[in-house]
């Protein structure tokens, strides 16, 4: 019987050229990817996979590209609900009389739908896995759950009471209950979440850090956003944000800190020296004014440093795209050098440093036997993406979220050919919209 | 008969959020455009011009924002054939080891199979207008104007041979012969374009200076792009490019000047005196290092700054959309201040100083009744551009050239629901493909 010699796979992709973005930078072209249990079951060249498997679904993706889903290492999902409210204002003027105020009018079930909302945007444009801080976090696991998408969330942790679990002890208590919940759920995993160093005490921090360790979990923080930061930290401490983290213990390859902007050479020793991950978010950086962090020399240093877009409150959308190609270009006109920060290194920040950034660099990130299928598939028969020369250039600096045509987390179709499987967009933006509507009467 | 008191119009848009960008900026929600002749006959409430109008067209444009096409006030456009092709080098490793020898491949033809992908590209993004340099520009010209694009074209000139015209003698008489041939054309108008000063010997740009004055069209060069160019400019004229270009009585409100990257204090005063158009082209400037352009001093000092995307091969793509975005962000990292370069700055960049730019302030770049009708709808009805509180913030930070449906240039539809009218895109990208497998062979 010849069908006994087939191998079964839920998902073949075939045809399409495939990067795997693994060590040896393996290309198939044409390729194709089997997908079974929701893990890689094999890359390699699309005749050799399309006599080899019976798969219960094929998707032909001639004239596509497929890559590793795109790690969204820093973001604040629910923020979608206050896209473009308040843009172009001096910092504080935007956080005390804008941002602020709507934050008041958050229940859990907007967080719900805001970070739906945000799920959908971040699948129609290549996203697979998002890092999360914000309130009502249990509604972003459930929200990312619901959408199937991967998430690592954390309740965002401070010094004053907050508008969800009120005081703080109720607020580690609430993330050690999360930890409990789903500790065993394959997409959603928690982090300990200290909002930065000037919104929580010393003694938090370290409750934090001491939490984290004891659940095996990553600490995720803001750290060394602004020179204001920087600048306060040095009067109240008499150190550096990064030099106060070391002096509490709390620098180590499990703290995720988002941005280091604000950043001096013996700052950039202790994150190296502690592998500390790094994510930065250019965009929002860059529209808030926050400055340039030196992303080019981190990197020097053996630094791993991933991509992130923060909220859409300070960017204002979810697009990896448009963040990858914000920061090639950002860096290179900031060190007055055409060669920093080359296509091939942003898309490896919103990859594989991603997955290394959250713990999971042997299951995320590359197209490899084994790992979870978290695989995008882009649509290159566009005008934008035409001719085609070399494709790591053409996913940097020309290709948007939109050409994204279909998308695969943890074995699970979520978007085919844009069509969102998981989500009802219209729903939620309905939702979304009375929301809008309620927080401008 | 109730039929006899309707007007005539060949396009209704109706149902959309008109925005006018006019002087008052007047917003109609919902809103409608009356088009007729290629001109805007009238706009305001969509339920009068519903009822006073009878069209031989009507788009409901629900959900939809209805704004002026966007003017690229600078671009290579048949540079589409090297998209991607070489990246992420020193510049001059870049220009004289890819773009060069690849610029040697050229023909007449490749240069029109390229610019019909150029204005595939810009329609499909929203842009209805272009200002080009290149060589065979007679070629673009056509391409444009078979595209149904609006275009300000013009030879690219200099000291030395050209591959198209061979001795500047020839380039300035082709230049004069298309001004004649395209003179009266609805769509096309012809530029003089020596390409800058350190290619141009100073008798050349006075000759192109005087060509224009004579025939009453723009002078259009690029100008202070880098430091390097000041520096060689410096050593030998003793002057700066500006100042240079104000030695030689260049300077007036009649040239369009790409980039105005590094410019002294004094230069800005001479911009500003004669009242320069500057064409400012961020992400380029970016991707080749080139420096930051003081825009926000520029239009303080009253200058008129528009946007551009320069050619393929330094951006990689010809999206205004993206570039407004990086326009607006960019400054205000660059000065540290988030209130630098807002929204409402960069749409008006790259509407009305674009029109201003190209002499066209009377009948491009706001929908007002007499305008040509250059017209475009942006789909808001997507996760990316939902809640919404304010237009102007989605078109810079969160709209992308994929949200255009539709697109209307001098009345005539060339994009209805995404689909190309005008242009057979899977022949032009066929085209294409094969000048690029040629290239790499």
């Amino acid at each position: 019987m010849q069908e006994s010699h087939h191998q079964n796979a839920d998902l073949l992709l075939i045809n399409g050229l495939v990067l795997t973005l693994d060590d040896a930078d393996q290309r198939f072209n044409p390729g194709a990817v089997a997908i079974g249990g929701g893990e890689i079951i094999e890359v390699g060249p699309s005749s050799d996979l399309a006599a080899k498997y019976r798969a219960a679904k094929s998707l032909n993706v001639e004239g596509c590209v497929v890559l590793p889903g795109l790690i969204n290492g820093h973001t604040h999902a629910a923020m979608t609900l206050f896209r473009g409210l308040a843009d172009d204002l001096p910092l504080m003027e935007w956080l005390q009389d804008h941002i602020f105020p709507a934050e008041q009018k958050l229940t859990a079930d907007w967080v719900y739908w805001g970070t739906l909302l945000a799920c959908a945007e971040m699948i129609q444009s290549g996203t697979t896995t998002f890092c999360d801080m914000y309130l009502f976090e249990h509604k972003v696991a459930e929200a990312a759950k619901a959408a199937g998408m991967r998430a690592l969330v954390g309740e965002v942790l401070y010094d004053f009471p907050s508008p969800h679990y009120g005081l703080i002890e109720n607020g580690l208590s609430f993330t050690e209950s999360l930890i409990q919940e789903w500790k065993d759920d394959p997409l959603i995993r928690i982090a300990v979440e200290p909002h930065a160093i000037y919104t929580c005490s010393p003694d938090l921090l370290k409750r934090c850090s001491n939490l984290a360790e004891r659940h095996g979990v990553p600490l995720i923080m803001h750290l060394s956003e602004t020179e204001t930061e920087v600048r306060q930290s040095l009067d109240q401490y008499g150190l550096s944000p990064v030099a106060h983290l070391e002096h509490l213990g709390l620098l180590n390859s499990r703290l995720i800190a988002d941005h280091c902007v604000a950043l001096s050479p013996e700052d950039m020793e202790w994150l190296a020296k502690r592998q500390v991950q790094v994510i930065h978010n250019p965009e929002s950086n860059m529209k808030l004014a926050s400055g340039i962090a030196p992303v080019p020399r981190l990197v020097e240093m053996g630094i791993n440093v991933a991509l992130g877009t923060d909220g859409c409150a300070s960017n204002n959308d979810l697009d990896l795209f448009g963040e990858m190609d914000s920061c090639a270009k950002l860096h290179k006109v900031a060190n007055l050098d055409p060669t920093a920060l080359p296509a091939r290194l942003a898309l490896k920040m919103a990859t594989r440093n991603g997955a290394k950034a959250i713990g999971l660099e042997e299951k995320l990130g590359t197209l490899t036997p084994g790992s979870w299928a978290d695989v995008i598939v882009v649509d290159f028969r566009k005008p934008h993406l035409t001719p085609l020369y070399e494709p790591v250039s053409h996913l940097v600096y020309a290709a948007r979220g939109a050409d994204v045509r279909h998308s695969i987390i943890h074995g699970r179709l979520v978007m085919e050919d844009r069509n969102l499987l998981t989500i009802d967009i219209n729903e939620v933006m309905d939702h979304v919209r009375i929301f809008a509507k309620t927080l401008r009467s």
